[in-house]
């Protein structure tokens, strides 16, 4: 099946439309017609070549929602008709301890849902730049949110599931004070979700400027991170940090401000190293740094759950397909509040 | 109180014989005839100030054991000739959180048992490489080993509890393949507490001439980190990983070989930073790089019982104390298996 799609052909070539090839449902398979599509700025590091093995066509694209428009035989999980959405991941091995324990994620054999290797031509996955998609039923989820705030579930397929996971498994809660740094795409979510779990969430940010704005996401407190009054005055106070800030910064900065046993955790990975962290700050406090990678499959529906359940969307900038290279242009200057969307209509005008 | 000790009047001098005072003991304090104490890499680093802010004289040693000598009218832990330790600390604020959970190591009122701010003359504490000490009773251990065994049991003081706390804390047991990094001071200790702990014990050595020296330690593998082949065979293998290594190396190289939320625990602090660890590494497994600083008194205490249990004591060098700045240049050079211990009898000489 031939859909159209947004994509580039080289990595320093514009995304420009193009048409790819779906395959046809197979017995596990659901097929989803795209309503919308996040934009992630693992996309334009992708499409860009920033990180290493990117192939090309390359079609970005992984916070995709729409609606089932074809099942196989031997699916059940799904119905036509029905609003799912799919994440960073469209397979895995699905029988590791990681797949096991619903953290495909971690899968060796995890296939990402762009540029992940797949039978199917090209022969590397293409994303939600697209009409349709087709994807083992494992990987859909179900989006329980009423239909009018569909555009504004998909960035929850990434940047939601990103925040939510280390919230999760670092016990966000009543009674924990969590710090967000970065206020973007993944952080306004982390704001969001930790208020909403119940945390005394701290905000920081580098600019003065979006204080109010991190206050209004439902932060109870908000530091500017230049202003070393403040930090100091956060100084080992943190039970939990969510640092969404992929750009090489300060590590110290923040890690001083963990509590006794507190962890920073990175969600997002830098091109280039962060200048190293002093082992002083880690081992007089018994703090930890630690990654995190989106969240399996059964967290994400969890996630997804609980964002419906306590009316929590993304706040969006909804784009049309051909405007994706200046929105671009734009998320590299942190111009979007706080994630494009890519209205999926518009890629067959 | 006049006792005879081994310290520095500068940090570019020689330690040197000097006479130094002991407080009389107040109504907590118990005062310890010393038998042994133990020689720690952070002993050199102070006392030729190779970290920030050391005060002279400088007498260094916190690995201490002897016999209580005195005690003041309110001390009910200890009694008159009881054997005992002190480890790194003589003092906290005793009343902050940390304190009350009895983790004082972490509180931001410790007192180092030299170099740490006092009441007594000179105005900052003066360490073990003396006669006698005087020290309140909290932070006196009791020390159940048969009494032939006091010289090895020094160490345990601080090189066995620095590996303890973390090999405890990071549930170091049966079914956890648990690595050791460096066999020196503490790894030789960390290779048989992991062991006795019930733990799968890889030692990693740059050294191919320690492989025989860490399996008569106990490890059930060795691994040369300098051979590529040996480390990629134990990719993705290790539940925990305690790396005792001060000098500055390529964390990745070890962050590697954990599995998925396995934790890296740093236990020595360089003088200068490690190249910067990849944080690719850390988030695709959920990875962590924590730190570790000795433990607190009441594990200290469990420490010393669990060893006097199951027959552990370092691998010790006795010297005298005139030889003293000899130990430390073997010591730099990594000549001595594995701690060297000043018998303070020799301090009257």
């Amino acid at each position: 099946m031939t859909v159209k799609a947004y994509g580039a052909y080289a990595s320093d070539k514009p995304l420009e439309a193009m048409d790819i090839t779906r395959r046809a449902p197979g017995p596990h398979d659901v097929q989803i017609d795209i309503a919308f599509c996040g934009v992630c700025h693992s996309d334009l590091h992708t499409v860009r070549s920033e990180w290493a093995g990117t192939l090309y066509p390359c079609v970005p694209g992984h916070e995709i929602v729409g609606r089932v428009s074809a099942v196989g035989d031997h699916v059940h999980k799904h119905r036509v008709g029905d609003l799912v959405g799919v994440g960073c991941m469209v397979d895995s091995c699905q029988h590791c301890a990681d797949c096991e324990e619903g953290l495909e994620q971690y899968c060796d054999g995890m296939v990402g849902t762009y540029n992940g290797a797949t039978p199917d031509a090209p022969g590397h996955t293409l994303g939600g730049y697209s009409e349709k998609i087709v994807v083992h039923e494992r990987f859909v989820l179900r989006v329980t949110h009423a239909e009018e705030q569909l555009a504004a579930v998909a960035p929850l397929l990434c940047a939601g599931i990103t925040t939510y996971s280390p919230l999760r498994h670092w016990n966000a809660g009543p009674g924990k004070t969590v710090g967000i740094v970065g206020i973007g795409g993944l952080g306004h979510m982390g704001i969001k979700l930790a208020r909403a779990m119940g945390a005394h969430v701290v905000a920081f940010t580098t600019s003065e400027s979006k204080r109010a704005d991190a206050h209004a996401l439902g932060a109870h407190e908000v530091v500017v991170s230049r202003n070393a009054e403040e930090m100091a005055a956060r100084a080992k106070s943190l039970d939990l940090i969510v640092n969404t800030v992929a750009a090489p910064h300060d590590l110290d900065a923040f890690l001083t401000l963990l509590k006794r046993d507190g962890t920073m955790v990175l969600v997002g990975a830098p091109e280039s190293p962060h200048p190293s962290p002093q082992v002083f700050n880690l081992i007089t406090k018994r703090r930890a740094i630690a990654g995190s990678m989106i969240g399996g499959i059964p967290e994400t529906q969890e996630m997804l759950d609980f964002c419906a359940q306590h009316g929590i969307v993304a706040d969006i900038e909804m784009i049309k397909a051909d405007e994706i290279n200046a929105a671009y242009e734009r998320m590299l200057k942190g111009d979007v509040k706080y994630r494009f969307v890519i209205d999926s209509a518009t890629l067959a005008a």
